[in-house]
């Protein structure tokens, strides 16, 4: 199986992504991956490593698409980047997926206009997975879209359940719909209006969610409007900084506190690698008509190889295909009489 | 002056409104506080207790409201309710501000039926204030609305900053737009249209913020939908928690982890104490003319005298009038033309 990686997307590109290609391909024994990016860059990296060099390629790719470019103006001028080059190849069916640590929004953009939208589905959206106190949720859409209609919420919905079945092997996932209060009355128009698409499916829906439910662990998959979900996903990465930051400070003023801070290092270590982002690799974009993986900007080559190797999971398992034939069954005709079995 | 509290309202009431009471009335000289509530709960607390007499009153409401009772089943049927009794006092003159930490949607509705709004208010919003790294911030709106319009953002955003500026005292308070992107093209429809209408106030407006950015400290004042502020508050209460609750996990689970955390101890209880929301009180329903405040359902006597000595603060300044003088400035028609000096 061949996998694309953006070798030139993410704050630490293209180290990390030669590394954590190279160890992914030591990982896996049926894995290609194409790094697309400037191969005068590229080379000399890959040249001084020891790897099966058979299956890492490169192809090169000459523009530098920055964080800060506007979507429109890079897709329009920058047409020999990284992001564009890799999906091209997916396109034409030289690779099964793609991964980048890149701009997200260009990803997203250049995925929508080459590769276009699984069949039935009215806006692709980002999955993102999150660690709790039991386990993981993946919260559907982190971002992708803005000002979502209640049709576009039961398709996230549908489309995170499927993830959270087929790819991260959740035999019943709980969804629910992030709102104010428990109650159906309660929201705004469109997540009542949700409320009652999501009651008619045969998904396990557990109702309403509030904000201090994500992180408890009882749900696995919460739906929300791309506004909200980058909020909550920001605010929740933020917060959780900002808390460590804070009781460090508070132990540092403590007599005690040198000490205890030494005998509870390897637990705050043991904390942050549990809620570390790039043990969860990266944020399928679900609903594009191809595997796309958006990666954390501050990957490193862990983060992108744990990420390499959710894509070979999703191009496995034709995932895309599944979601169709899900999907289908919940137009808006159909939405109240479901058939078959769930994914 | 004359302060109502709901004496029946939130989870350890009336134990905890009572002793709040006569707290707040020992520590400040020229406070009295009306406890509404069924006096024959109430007048035995009270008789057992050492406080200037003249300085608590009584006034009897024999209905309850159940935190999970319908907002409009409780104003229409429960007209003897605490709640009710109590803003009716305010109306009539009787008091100058109501506190409670009871029901909040069935305050809201309350407040705004009987006080309604403050002139050239479209709709009150909830002020909550919380910690950071470094200070405070306050969240406006924090839950009173859902589906606002820019305008609704502009005038939560007024209220904020004479809220940030009069009350908690930052002269010249940073306002921010909570979105998903600094540039001011990011967001959804209804940011992108209240950042060109805050751009053209005397506003100290630093543009948008990202999620991550509320708890590092960098602006006093973040407007939002109250669908999404809510969801933020209880987001940042949740995982607090949950963070809280893994780290020690952690700490458990390593040989030096007993001795650590009996060393780390008083620097956790500095953290708790300097990030709990009781030291905040209450958040302040903007916009309805008259000083009404929400506090927390779980509020401790200590919660409940600093919502008291908050709403003291706030009737002391006519707080109201001073946002009717600023909202008139901004009126639509002279959105562009501000005029005279901030509150």
């Amino acid at each position: 199986m061949r996998i694309v990686l953006d070798a030139m997307g993410g704050d630490n590109a293209p180290y990390v992504t030669v590394e954590g290609a190279i160890e992914t391909v030591k990982d896996i024994s049926d894995i290609q991956v194409i790094l697309v990016g400037r191969q005068e860059v590229l080379h000399p990296l890959l040249e001084r490593s020891t790897y099966p060099k058979e299956r890492i390629l490169v192809v090169n790719a000459t523009d530098e698409i920055k964080m800060d470019d506007d979507v429109s103006y890079a897709i329009r001028k920058k047409k020999d980047s990284s992001i564009r080059r890799g999906i091209e190849l997916l396109k034409n069916g030289d690779a099964q997926a793609f991964v980048s640590a890149g701009h997200s929004g260009v990803v997203m953009a250049t995925a929508l206009l080459l590769l276009g939208k699984v069949r039935g589905v009215k806006r692709p959206a980002i999955a993102a997975t999150m660690p709790t106190l039991k386990g993981k949720v993946v919260l559907i859409d982190a971002g992708a879209n803005v000002d979502t209609t209640a049709e576009h919420l039961l398709q996230f919905a549908l489309m995170g359940n499927s993830f959270s079945k087929g790819i991260l092997g959740i035999s019943s996932p709980r969804v629910a719909l992030l709102s104010i209060g428990e109650e159906d009355t309660k929201g705004n128009e469109v997540t009542k209006e949700a409320f009652k698409l999501l009651k008619n499916t045969d998904l396990n829906f557990i109702g309403n969610i509030e904000g201090k439910d994500i992180f408890r662990g009882g749900v696995d998959v919460v739906v929300c409007d791309g506004f909200i979900g980058n909020i909550v996903l920001k605010v929740s990465e933020g917060l959780a900084e900002v808390i460590l930051k804070m009781l460090k400070r508070e132990i540092a003023e403590i007599v005690t506190g040198r000490l205890a801070y030494l005998l509870m290092k390897p637990a705050i270590k043991n904390f942050k690698k549990k809620t570390d982002y790039s043990e969860y690799g990266g944020a399928p974009l679900l609903g594009i008509n191809g595997t796309c993986l958006i990666s954390h900007g501050r990957s490193t080559a862990k983060a992108i190889k744990n990420a390499l190797k959710l894509a070979y999971r999703f191009a496995q398992q034709n995932f895309n295909a599944t979601v169709t034939d899900y999907l289908s069954r919940y137009t808006p005709e159909r939405v109240s009489t479901p058939v078959g079995t769930a994914f």
